[in-house]
C-alpha cells in the first residue's frame, strides 16, 4: 500500500514505535541519499537534483518500506513530482513495496542518459568556441559545468551506495529476483557515473587548451611589443644621434648627410623585418 | 559501566594486568584515531578535530570497552565534552558497552554534515569573489580551507577504519545487530569523507580560475603596454627625425611641413588604433 | 539459429512476452554497450565505434540470446558490416548461442592491438614535430587525439563489464568452458584497455612538452626584447643629453667631443654585449 | 633461539639446504624490504631507511625464521643497532620465533609518528617563509622533502606488504592469536602511509602556492614597466615634438608656450595616476 | 621436453590440432606479454623489452605448454638470449614443465632492480644539472626517461597479469606448491611495479622543478628590462625636455643650469637604485 506523508506528520505517527529515533535520523539533516537498514524496514532520503536548476533545486522524498507499506515522505510540490511513478505502479497493481522503490528509484535516473548528452553538446560548443578564439565567458562556463558534474557524480555515487548495501544484504530485506535488479541498477547507475566522469575529463581537457591559448596569446603580445621596439628604436637612435649639438659633426654639413640617413633607415627596417622573417616571428 | 579517568591514573590502575603493554601502546603517543582489539576488549583514541579551530585543537579520548566497563580516559577538560553523551547513555539504561561506543562515535559525527555545509558557503563566496576579481588573500584563504579539508578527510578516514575493523572482526567482538550498526556509521562516515572530497575537488577548480585569471590579468598588462608603446614609438620617431640637424632638410623649411606632420601624427594614430580594434585588442 | 530484425520489426515481434517492458529497456535509448539479465535470456547492445571516423559514426547492434536463438537487432546497413563474422559462425556449425555472443564479441575487437599501433605512430609524429618546433596545430591534434583515446577507454570499459556480468553470473548463464572464455575475453579487453591509458598517459607528457615550449619560447622573446633596449636605452640617453640646448655645455665645444662620444658609445656597446654573453643570454 | 650472521658467513652456513638457491634469492640484491615464503621458514629482508639521513643510509637486516630459530643477517654495524631490541626479546623470555619477528617490525616503527610530525613541523615552516615571501631555497627544500616522503611511502608500503602476505598465509605460518597481531600491524603502518600522504598533498598545495606567487611577483614587476613607461612615453613624445627644427613652429615662439607645456605635462601625469589608481594597479 | 620452433613452423606442425585456432590467436599480432589458458595446456607470448634499446627493441618469445612438452617459439636471435636458462634447466634435470616457464619468467626479471637503479641514478644526475641551471636538453632527456619508465610499467603489468592468472586458476594448471610460487612472483614484479611508479614521481618532481625555473627566468629577465627602463626613461625625459626649441626657457639661460640637470640625474639614479634596492629587486 502506498501511502504519502509531510515529513512533521510521519515523525508524530510513528513516535511510539522502538525504532523512533533511527528512522528520525534517516529522515532528517541529510545532504545527500542514503538508505538505513532497520530491524523489519528500510528508510532512507532521495534527494534529486533537478535537471533545470541543477545547483539550485533538490527534491527531498523519504521512504520508508515495510513489508506491507510504502511510504514516502516530503513536502506536497517534491512528491508530486511523483505522482507519476505512483500511477504507473497502481496501474501495474505491484504488491511487492520493495519492488516498489526499485520502480521509484529506476524513474529517477530515466532520462539521464539523453541528459548527460546534452552537457556533451555543451561542452562541444565550448571547444568550438575556444578554437575560434572566443573564449569570453570560458572560465565561468566551464566552472559551472564542472561543479554541476560534480554534483551530478555525488549523486549518482550515493544511488551506487543504496543499491550496492540493498544487494549485500539480500538475504534479510530482498529476494533473489530483486538482488538481480538491483545489481543491475547499481550496474546502470555505474554507467552514468563513469558517462560524468569522461565529461569531467573533457572538460580538463578543454581547461587545458584555454590555458595554452591564454599562453600563445601571451607570446603574440609580446611579439608585437618587441618587433615594434626592434623596429623603431634604432631609428630613434640614430635620430637622436644627429639632434645632438656638437659643433664639428661633419656628417651634418655633409650635402648628401640627410639622404644618407633616408637610405641607412630604409635598409635597417628592411634587414629587421628580414631577420624577424627568416625566424618565423610573423608564422 | 561507565568510568572517566585521566590517563596516568588509568596506567597505574591497569598496571599488573597481562595486556598491560598493549593497553599502553593503544592510549600513548597517537596522532590519529584507531582501534586495538586486544584478548578479551578493545581499546584505542579518538582524537577529534575540534570545529572552531580546526588545525589547533584535538580532543584526545582514549576509550577501553570491555564486556562490563567502557572507560574513557582524557584529561578533564576533553572529557566534559562528552558528559552530554554520557549522561544520554545513562538516561537510557544502555548496559551493552559496545553498545556505549557505538553511542560515542555516533555523538561526535552528529553536526558534520551541516558542518561541511558551512565549507561549501565559504568556497561559494571565494568564487563570487573571485568572479568579481578581488582576490586579495585568495592564496591564503584556499590553502587554509585545503588544510582544513585534508585534517578532516584524515580524520574520517581513521573512524571508517576503527569502524570498518570491528565489523570484520564481528563474531569475536560485537554481535549482529551492532555488526549491522557499525557498518551502516561507516558508510554514514563514508559519505561525510566523499563529501570532503567533493568540497576537494571543487577548491581545485577554484585554483584553476584563479590560476588563469592571473594569466588573463598579465595579459592585460602586456596588452597596455603594447598598445601605449605602438602608440607613442612611431610619433617619437617622427620628432626625432625632424629633430636632427642636417644642413638641407627640405621639410624643415617648407611653410607646410609642420601641418603635414602634424596631419601624419594624427593619421598614424587612427590607423593603429583602427588595428588594434580590429584585432580585438580592446576586447 | 540466427535471426537479424529493425529495432521496431523486433519489438514488435516480442509485444506480447512477459519481459517485454524490461526488453524495451534494454534495446533504447542506449549511450553505450551492455548486457541486461533476463529470465532466460540475455539482452543488451553492442555499439561499436567505427575506426575510420572515432568520434562520429558507432554501429547499433542490438541482441537477444536465448537457449535457441541468437538475434541481432539494428538497421541494415549496421547489421551489414557484421555479416562476415555471422558466415563463419554459419560455416563453423556453432550451434551454442551463447558462444555466438562470443563469438561476435571477438570479432569486434579482433584488429584493435593493430589500431592501437597507429594512435601510437600518430603520438610519435606529434613529438617529433614538437621537438622540431613545428607545433602548428599541436592543440587541436592532441585534443582530437585525447577525446578518441577518451572513447575508446569508454567502449573499453563497456566491454569488459559485459563479460564480468557474464562470469559473475556464470552458474545461471553460461557454463563452465564458456566462463573462462569471457573471463579470458575480459583480460584481452583489459589489455587494450591498459594500452589506451598508456596512450593517454604519453599524450599528457606531450602536452607538458608543448606547455614548456611555449614558455621557454616566451623567455626567447623577452631577451630579445630585454637585449635590444638594453643596448639602444642608453646610447639614447647620451644621443639626448647632448641634444640638450644649455647655453654653456664645454663638451659641446670641444674639439674631441663629438669623437668622444663616438668612442664611449661603441665601449658601452662592446661591454653590454660581454655582460650578456658572460650571463648566457645568447645561449 | 636468536642467531645473528655476517651475510656470507649465513650463505656458507646453509649451502646444503635444498632450499638454498632461494633463500640466497631471498638475501640478496635487494633494493626493498620483503618476505618470501619457503617451505618450512620465512626468509626476507628490512631495509630501513635511517632517519638522520633519510635518502642515503639505510639499514640492513636479513633475517630467517624457522620453527625453533631466529636468524638476523647483515654486518655488525646494522645488527648492532638492533642490539635493543634483541635485548628485550630474551628479558621478555619470548619463545615463539614469529613473535619475534613482530617484536622486530614493532621496534623499527615505534617513533615513525613523532618523526612525521617533524616533516609537518618543516612543512609549516615553509609555508610561513612562502607567506612572507621568502622563498629563496623553497624548490630545492621542497624537493628533497618530496623526495624523502616517497622514500618512506615505499619502505611502508613493503613493510604492509610483508604483514598481509603473513596474515593471507596464516594457517601455514602463523598462528591466529599472531594473524591479529600482524594485521594489527599493517593497519598501523596503514596510518603512517596515510600520513605521509596527507603529507605529500600538503606539499603539492605549498608548490600551487609557490607558483602563484611567482606569478604574482611577474605581474608586479610588469605594472612597474607599464606604469613607467606609460607616465613617462607620453611627455617624451611632446618633448621630442617641440625640439623638432620645423621652420614655423608657432607655439615656439608664443611666451606663454613653455609654461603650458609645463602645465599640460602635469595634468598629463595627474590623469593617467588617476587612470591607474581607478583600475587599481596599485593595489 | 624443451623444444623450440619458428612462429610459422610450429604453426604447420599444430595444425591439425582442435584448438588450432585459439593458439593461433595467442601466438600472433600481440603487442603485450599474456597468457592464454586452453583446454590442457597453456600457451601465450612474453614480449620483453631489450634494456640497451628500450623504446625499439623487444624480444619476441612465444611459449606452449602442455604436461609433458615445454616449446619456445619465436625466431632465432631471439631464442638464443634464452638459451642461457635452458641450459640451466636442463643441468638442473627439472621435468615439470610449468616449473620451466617459471624458471623463464624468473630469468627475465633477474637483473631488474640493478637496472632501475640506473634510472635513479640518471634521475639525480638530472637533477643536479637543473640545480646547476644548465637544463639544456631537460625536454628531450625527461621525456624519453618518461617514455621508457611507462613501457617498463606496461611490462611489469603484463607479467603481473600473467602470474595472477595462474594463481587464480590454480587447480586446473599449476599444483600448490606452483601456486605459492607464481604468487611470489606476482610480488616480487609488482614491487618493481612500485618502484617505476616512484621514479615516475620523481620525474614529476623534477619537471615541476624545471617548469618553476622557467618562470623564476622569465622573472629575471623582465627584472632587467624593468630596471633598465625605469633608470635611463625619466633621464631621457629630463635630456628631452630641455632639447625643446621654446623661446623662453630661463633654465637653458641660466648659468648653473647644466650643473643643475648633471646633479638632479645622478639624484634619480640614486634614488631608483635604492628604491629597487629596498624592494629587493637585486636579490
Ligand atoms: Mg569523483
Ligand atoms: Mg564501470
Ligand atoms: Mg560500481
Ligand atoms: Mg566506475
Ligand atoms: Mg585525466
Ligand atoms: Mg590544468
Ligand atoms: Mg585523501
Ligand atoms: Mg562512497
Ligand atoms: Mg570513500
Ligand atoms: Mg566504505
Ligand atoms: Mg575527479
Ligand atoms: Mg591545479
Ligand atoms: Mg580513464
Ligand atoms: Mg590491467
Ligand atoms: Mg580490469
Ligand atoms: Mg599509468
Ligand atoms: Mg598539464
Ligand atoms: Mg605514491
Ligand atoms: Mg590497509
Ligand atoms: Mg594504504
Ligand atoms: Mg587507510
Ligand atoms: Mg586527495
Ligand atoms: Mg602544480
Ligand atoms: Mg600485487
Ligand atoms: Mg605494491
Ligand atoms: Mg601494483
Ligand atoms: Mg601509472
Ligand atoms: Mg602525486
Ligand atoms: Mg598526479
Ligand atoms: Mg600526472
Ligand atoms: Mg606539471
Amino acid at each position: 500500500m502506498i501511502e504519502t506523508y509531510g515529513v512533521e506528520t510521519y515523525l508524530d505517527k510513528i513516535k511510539d514505535r522502538d525504532d523512533y529515533f533511527r528512522l528520525k535520523v534517516a529522515f532528517e539533516n541529510t545532504k545527500n541519499s542514503k538508505i538505513e537498514l532497520l530491524e523489519h524496514s528500510v528508510a532512507g532520503v532521495l534527494l534529486i537534483p533537478q535537471k533545470e536548476e541543477l545547483l539550485e533545486r533538490e527534491i527531498y522524498i523519504g521512504y520508508h518500506v515495510t513489508r506491507d507499506n510504502f511510504v514516502l515522505i516530503g513536502d506536497d510540490e517534491d512528491l508530486l513530482k511523483m505522482s507519476q511513478v505512483l500511477e504507473q505502479i497502481k496501474e501495474a497493481n505491484e504488491t511487492n513495496t520493495m519492488n516498489m522503490l526499485f520502480w521509484l528509484m529506476e524513474y529517477i535516473i530515466k532520462d539521464d542518459f539523453e541528459y548527460l548528452q546534452d552537457f556533451e553538446a555543451r561542452l562541444n560548443d565550448l571547444e568550438e568556441m575556444l578554437l575560434e578564439r572566443e573564449s569570453k565567458n570560458f572560465d565561468k562556463d566551464v566552472l559551472t559545468i564542472r561543479k554541476e558534474l560534480l554534483r551530478l557524480q555525488f549523486y549518482y555515487q550515493q544511488l551506487i551506495d543504496i543499491a550496492d548495501t540493498l544487494v549485500e544484504n539480500h538475504n534479510l530485506i530482498i529476494n533473489d529476483v530483486q538482488t538481480r535488479l538491483f545489481d543491475l541498477y547499481s550496474r546502470r547507475v555505474d554507467r552514468l557515473f563513469d558517462t560524468v566522469n569522461r565529461l569531467k575529463e573533457y572538460t580538463i581537457q578543454l581547461r587545458e587548451l584555454y590555458q595554452s591559448q591564454i599562453d600563445l596569446r601571451q607570446n603574440e603580445i609580446m611579439k608585437v611589443l618587441t618587433v615594434v621596439t626592434s623596429l623603431i628604436m634604432p631609428l630613434t637612435l640614430i635620430t637622436g644621434w644627429y639632434g645632438m649639438n656638437f659643433r664639428n659633426m661633419p656628417e651634418l654639413e655633409n650635402q648628401h648627410g640627410y639622404f644618407t640617413i633616408i637610405v641607412l633607415s630604409l635598409v635597417i627596417i628592411v634587414i629587421e623585418i628580414l631577420i624577424f622573417k627568416f625566424k618565423n616571428w610573423f608564422k
